[in-house]
């Protein structure tokens, strides 16, 4: 296979970039400047493509971020601390992202001759974006195979696993976890507060894993979890 | 409706801008800079935003279209002269195209509480641009209604028509055919032999409607059509 990847420098990512490897068909590296305030999570997706030896698309599309509104990722407007499953986290939603990062990496390797298009959406991620389920990737992937008459297929691996399901996965690869990012805020360390930061630092714990990562408050996660369960298992 | 339209500053996404002008549902034009050499075509959608009164949104992928090859339209490649069912057109295929163009549109419309994306695809396209047909319009629709969850929809209008019924409709719209641009490449004037130019030439004679575009050369366009007659036909 030949598959370009698309990698925001995050855990997913991240860890499907040296899955990929290890099976020795990850051709390219596609990231995408899209005005997010966590641009920082670029330079690990570099940082990621520059030690497994593969091409890397750094993709510019922050012209079109400016035309887009309403998404504390964007947005002047603050990003939530707390868990996924809670109401405030739906202004984390840019609406559309996926299609629009998915047709970008098609048109890359339609011209690559590339034969695949991987994107690490997991369970997880489901819960409140409409571009990351199973209906929807199954649809996106019928559109591809009409729009470049069956050049490129669509991968996702982790589509039906959580994520720490993909930390274990991880651990399998070697993928070094402290040269990734998640945290929306972009700070000097992972604030530990916001979404994602709650479901990376949860990962690591239900995986059995230790967590390198630097947290700016470490023992948030848990509260957030804790007041969430209900939601989780309902 | 509040329809947001992609326009190329062509014959047939502008009588598409001003149909829907007419309807009072057109809320903004949404034109790309994929690198193409005839940007020019730009001007004309820039044009036809100003004169209906309408947002215009010029969104720059040029740095997409720079990893992007092969195709005469964006790389250093001849534009192939003669008529669109001739093999040497599909140099002209940017593959993926639409699928971009859409999803970005979709993104916009998204942002600005929009509730559908209108695009010119019309019967002559679909026989080399696979995203010009039927079948994948109809699917990147359904995507959309899962991506969005049903807040916005794709609107086309012309997919079952061909190019002299969109002349036939221009008319009735008062469509200011003179600004328009077709020609793929880019000149002073249209220049008569390119795919989109013969086309165009022919639509209006069977139309029956008085083109006023200037073409370099104003006879090619006939042979083009006699020498394809079978194809066309067969």
């Amino acid at each position: 296979m030949k598959t370009y990847l698309i990698c925001s420098g995050g855990l997913d990512s991240v860890t499907l970039a040296y899955r990929l490897a290890h099976k020795q068909s990850l051709k390219g590296i596609i990231s995408f400047d899209y005005g997010q305030r966590h641009k920082k999570e670029l330079v690990f997706a570099q940082k990621c493509a520059s030690k497994l030896g593969v091409d890397y698309y750094p993709i510019d599309i922050s012209a079109i971020g400016k035309n887009l509104s309403g998404s504390s990722l964007t947005d002047n407007i603050a990003v939530p601390d707390g868990y996924y499953s809670e109401d405030n986290m739906k202004s984390t939603v840019v609406p559309n992202r996926n299609a629009v990062f998915l047709s970008i990496a098609f048109a890359i390797a339609a011209a690559k001759h590339g034969d695949s298009v991987a994107i690490a959406v997991h369970g997880g991620d489901h819960f409140i974006y409409a571009d990351c389920r199973a209906d929807f990737i199954d649809t996106f992937n019928k559109m591809e195979q009409l729009s470049l008459e069956g050049q490129c297929k669509l991968l996702t691996p982790y589509l039906d696993q959580d994520k720490s399901e993909i930390v274990k996965d991880g651990v399998k690869y070697n993928v070094p976890f402290g040269d990734t990012w998640s945290c929306y805020k972009g700070g000097k360390h992972h604030c530990g507060r916001c979404g994602t930061c709650v479901e990376r630092r949860e990962a690591f714990a239900i995986a059995g894993v230790e967590d390198p990562t630097i947290y700016d408050d470490n023992s948030f996660w848990i509260e957030a979890v804790n007041r969430n369960k209900g939601k989780k298992l309902g």
